[in-house]
């Protein structure tokens, strides 16, 4: 087989893994615990559905591959719950091996374009990565709400900490954020929610 | 909530199904058996990386997004095995029933737009479609491989169906045929495949 063609199905093959990476929310109808590949997946579908509501203007394909790979470091480095503070330190080491690692198996220039376009997700800077991270938020918000916010209550999530991450989603879209605002205000009513 | 949002809600809350839909396809180093979010997702990534190998030009974002939706009608439909003669025969019936409840639960212009990529899709007349499915072949083709072809050996699969599905994909990838035919070849002479 061609050298390029068979290192992207090494890749390929690689990140079957990712369905392997369990997370801390739980499908609707209170399933079992939804794995990163599924995550992904409905961030991107989202994403396209969605994307009347970004701020700015988007690339919906680069939003797209953004989302469907923006998780793909935990194959190495293992899911970090979103309200994990001793976790979130240790992170970004984590993850950057695992970037260096996974990435590297495509052929040079693919390699490259996906670190960046993982990279432009991490830095939070521009209107696709904006608009993805929004994706990031309030998929599981959708589904930890459709569950009556049950995942929050059994890790105990204060309304600061869920304020702190949940604002981040105004940068992508206002009408997204105001939509999250009105579900985080309903959970707090219901007691989903510490103080 | 405005209308239009709260309906783009129900249906990406909706979606969620699908992840509970499984199919025969095994993960890689002998897992359980795939879902329908995870293939998706595993297609539309692989659509990305492989899109060099497309016969014809691509629109990527419109081959990603058939990619991610191209099953959904299975979350009323349930999943027909591709191999599976007797199951095949109502799938159509199933199919346009359930592409009917589950996209009308969007904005009558994204109703309209979804069920057009899907259409699109099972039609196979366009080069996006035609690059789709030779993603639909590949992603499973190639766990399958990495097991050893036991989900070809668990359902005494032949070499002649596996050919009248796998040969579709010349018509998307000429260089991913050729993948394809190695691949079948190597699993006829392991014996994974009956004559």
């Amino acid at each position: 087989m061609d050298e390029r063609l068979k290192k992207q199905m090494e890749f390929a093959l690689e990140i079957d893994k990712e369905k392997n990476i369990f997370r801390q929310t739980h499908l609707s109808n209170h399933g079992r615990n939804e794995n990163d590949a599924e995550h992904a997946w409905h961030m991107a579908v989202m994403a396209y559905l969605l994307r009347e509501y970004s701020n700015e203007k988007i690339d919906i394909a680069r939003v797209m591959i953004m989302c469907l790979i923006h998780d793909l470091v935990e194959i190495d480095a293992g899911d970090t719950y979103a309200y994990d503070e001793s976790a979130k330190e240790t992170q970004k080491a984590r993850e950057e091996a695992a970037k260096n690692r996974i990435f590297s198996l495509l052929p040079e220039d693919q390699a490259s374009e996906m670190k960046a376009i993982f990279e432009e997700f991490e830095e939070f800077q521009t209107p696709e990565s904006k608009f993805a991270h929004a994706m990031d938020n309030l998929q599981p918000l959708m589904l930890n709400n459709s569950n009556g916010g049950s995942d929050w209550k059994g890790h105990n999530v204060s309304v600061k900490q869920v304020y702190a991450r949940q604002r981040q989603t105004q940068k992508g879209s206002e009408i997204l954020f105001e939509l999250t605002d009105r579900l985080i205000k309903e959970n707090i009513a219901k007691g989903s929610l510490t103080e």
